[in-house]
Order: structure tokens, then sequence, then C-alpha cells
């Protein structure tokens, strides 16, 4: 085995605030079957994305060092808002190929849209930082992009409160301003967000399409790792492995939401020691 | 001037989550103004409810260390969560006097109902934790207690999303089983719901009786100062010092759904490295 087939079966280390970074790892199930997946989900510091830059800075490297302590290759930030406010920070201090959610999200919704009127939901955090916006204008610079922070859909999406009337008014209220713009295409720019996608696509109409950045994300992966020569051509990927900041029961519990097939096995680790 | 005089001059350390705890700071303003407040808000962290024992120990722990670093003569633990699950830990490792606001919600309730049946509404963390309910039946074992956890309140109050239809429906949707069961008293066991008093009030009647723990913690505060001989008998107490874990505008933005005139001077600290 060369050094470089050693490096390719290595796994992919992904992490977000809490348990909807599960969205991405269940579509790189499924796109990537060969690859070993480490995931840290920091549900005892969740959500990131009422923070600050610098908070979400400072937990986005902690997180970076606990997945290199476990000899990752590559590492997705499936968080949308450590994304867009820690991205550009990790990469410029850690040596290692990364990939955020923002830019894959944004290529799907800029080829998919046919009016050129796209809409971005997320956090306080991702709305404010822009990031969105200006992805899509490197994209086509002619494109009309409209975006509002939705700050109580993570605690709606989490807490499973979503077939009721008040879910519903709620996303009304939240969407009003993106109907008026008339888009065609909504990004969906939380990864907390897809259990949302009913009530959402009711609100928006079936002529909205929903972009979860999930989907796209795993291809771009893929993609990835083909260009540097990291895919794993072993088809017995070693097991893959989950951990957690707080309680593993939490991230148990949470993940029907958020995946198929309930995660069972998770392990805690002290976050704050990295 | 004596040790024990030098002593009483020290401030009142207080710490919460986040900004909940500043309806307590508000009443220890009213009810004790010549003592000294140094408030720690966990911003950084904030929500504690959504979090295990472990967890809010841990940072627990950390706020106290910092207030102690601040040289304080007594420590309230401002926040439900961590009045519920850290208090007994702090206090076995702590050589300082401390309160928390489960005690004095408590009695309050005890005293004011008439028909013996009371409701207890908080977090998950701090509903879970039983504690109100022990705490009521030591008082009055004839108490008969409902609990219920409204983990969306936290939310919901702290984006000050409280006039519309959806915080009703939510509000009528955890309330309905406590009115079910004719309760004449209901402790509001969070610090974050106060801003929904309203709501909270109109879903359960007017013959419902509200318990803002806030007020009668700042009243046993006084109490145990002068009990321990560390009342502050000096009336120019030193200024009132805000420190939180995230960006300062976070407090002072978020501080006028919790106290009368807005925080204007708050400082950061680096809460992981205590």
């Amino acid at each position: 085995m060369t050094n470089h087939q050693s490096l390719a079966n290595k796994p992919i280390g992904v992490f977000d605030s809490g348990a909807g970074g599960l969205t991405v790892v269940s579509q790189i199930f499924r796109h990537l079957p060969s690859e070993q997946v480490i995931y840290f989900g920091d549900m005892g510091r969740t959500p990131y994305g009422i923070r600050s830059a610098e908070v979400i800075k400072s937990f986005s490297r902690q997180n970076v060092n606990f997945l290199l302590e476990q000899d990752v290759k590559f590492i997705v930030v499936a968080c949308n808002s450590a994304s867009a406010l820690a991205l550009d920070y990790i990469l410029q201090i850690f040596n290692i190929p990364m990939m955020g959610v923002i830019e894959p999200g944004s290529r799907a919704a800029a080829s998919g849209t046919k009016n050129g009127r796209i809409g971005v939901i997320g956090t306080e955090a991702t709305i404010g930082s822009l990031s969105y916006t200006k992805a899509l204008l490197k994209i086509d610079p002619k494109l009309e992009v409209f975006s509002m922070a939705c700050p109580l859909f993570v605690s709606l999406a989490e807490n499973g409160y979503i077939g009721k009337k008040a879910a519903y008014l709620i996303a009304e209220d939240y969407l009003g301003y993106l109907k008026e713009k008339k888009i065609d295409t909504l990004v969906l720019g939380c990864t907390h967000y897809p259990p949302l996608k009913g009530v959402i696509g009711k609100v928006m109409g079936d002529d909205v399409r929903l972009i979860d950045s999930a989907e796209e994300t795993a291809k771009t992966i893929g993609q990835m790792l083909a260009e540097l020569n990291l895919a794993n051509s072993n088809p017995a990927a070693g097991a893959h492995k989950f951990y957690v900041s707080d309680t593993p029961e939490k991230l148990k519990e949470i993940s029907k939401y958020f995946v198929e097939s309930p995660v069972e096995e998770v392990a805690r680790i002290d976050i704050n020691s990295y």
C-alpha cells in the first residue's frame, strides 16, 4: 500500500453545532458509500447561529483540533453558521483540505433558478454574514438575492414542533417578505431546517423550489476527494463514529428527525480541552 | 474598618446562562440598593436548559471560579437550570455562601396557594430534575405539584417573539395540562420567562397567580446577608459590573426585555479559561 492509498483510506471528519449536520452525513452515506465518517456534534454548546463570529471561530478551531486527532483526511463544516463565519479562518490556520456548505448550496440554487430571484433563510449569524449573497453573486452577478434570518426555526426543528399551527404561523411571519419578492428558489441555509421542509414548502407554495444543501454538499465532497486523489478505493471502509460534547442520549434521541436510521453508537468528548 | 466590615463591602456575584438573570439583578437593585453586583451572563454557551446535568455542573463550576476571582462575598445562581442541577455540586466544592432561585420561588408559591395545587414551568433540565417538586413538598407534603417543560419559551422570550398569535398558541399547547389540573399558582421556573408573563397570564386566566422568583430571591438574599453579617452598611457601593462570554452587544441589546434601564457597560471574558 502506497502512502497515498493509506491517506485515501482515512476517514472524512464532519462537524456541526449539533445534530443538523447528520443530514449531510446521511447524503455522504448515500453518495459516497466507500467513505468512513467521523462526526462531531457540538451539542454541549449548540446553537451556534445566535453567537458572534469570534465565538464561532474559537469553537470551530477546537472542533477541527479534535477531528485532526482522529486522523481524518478531509474536513466538512456541516454547519452553515460555522461555514459562513469560521471557514476562512480555520482554512488559514490548518493544513488540511476543508469544505463548507455555503458554496454547494449556492451552486445548486444558481443553477436551479429560472427568474434569477433567490431567497436564503438561516440563523442570524449566517444571514448577517451575507455569505450566501456573496457566494451567489460570485457565481452570477445578475442574480437577485433576498435573505431572512429565522431565529425560531432551530428551536422548532430540534423540538420536533412541526405539525402545529403555531409553526405554520411563524413560518408565514418569517417568509412573507420572501414571497412578496417573488423568488422561485429558496435556500434552506441551516442544516437544522430540513425537518421544517413541509411547513416551509406549504407557506412558499409549489412554485418555489427548496434547496437543501446537504445532497449538493455530499456530491461536491465526492468531486473534491477525486480531484485531490483522496477518494477511498477500498470498499470496506472502517466503522463510522459519532462524537458529541454532551450526553450521547441527546444525539441518539434527536437523530431521528435528521437521518433515516437512528444513530446508535455515540461517545462523549470534552471539547473544551481541544 | 474591621475585617468583617471590609468583607461586607465586597460585591455580590450573580451568574446566569444568559440575560435572564438580569431580572434577579433588577430586584437586587430595588430591594438591596447598598449592594454592589458583579454579573456574569454565559451568552457564549446559552441556553443551559437543554443540556445534561454534567455539562451544567461543569459550566457552573467555571462561572463560580470567575466570580471568586472578582472577590465576591456571596454568589447567586440566577439560572433555574443551574440552581436545579448544579447548586448542590458547587456548594460542595467551593467555600463561599451561595443561593439559587428554586427555594425562594417555592416558598412564594407555597405561601400563596389557596387550593394547594401548584404548577411549575421551566426548561427540560429544570423540570426533569424535579427540584421544584422536591422543594415544594419539603415545605408542605400536602401540596399537589404539576409540572411542564416548555422548551420553546426561552427562544420566544429571547427573540422578543411575544405579542404574536403563534406565541399564544404555543403557550396554550404547553399550559393546557396545567389548566386541566386546576392549579391556582404557577411558578415561572426560568429567569427567561418574565417577558412572556402577559401571554402566560392570558392563557391561564385571572384566577391563577404567577410567581416570578426574582423578587422573592432578592428578598431572601437580603435575609441571608443579614444572618451572615455580610450586608453592606456602606451606602456608597462600588459600580455594578457586567461580564459576558460573547460580544457585549448581545447583552446590551437583549437587556431591554429583562430590566427597566438598559445595561450599558459590559465586558467580555473567556470563560473556557476558568
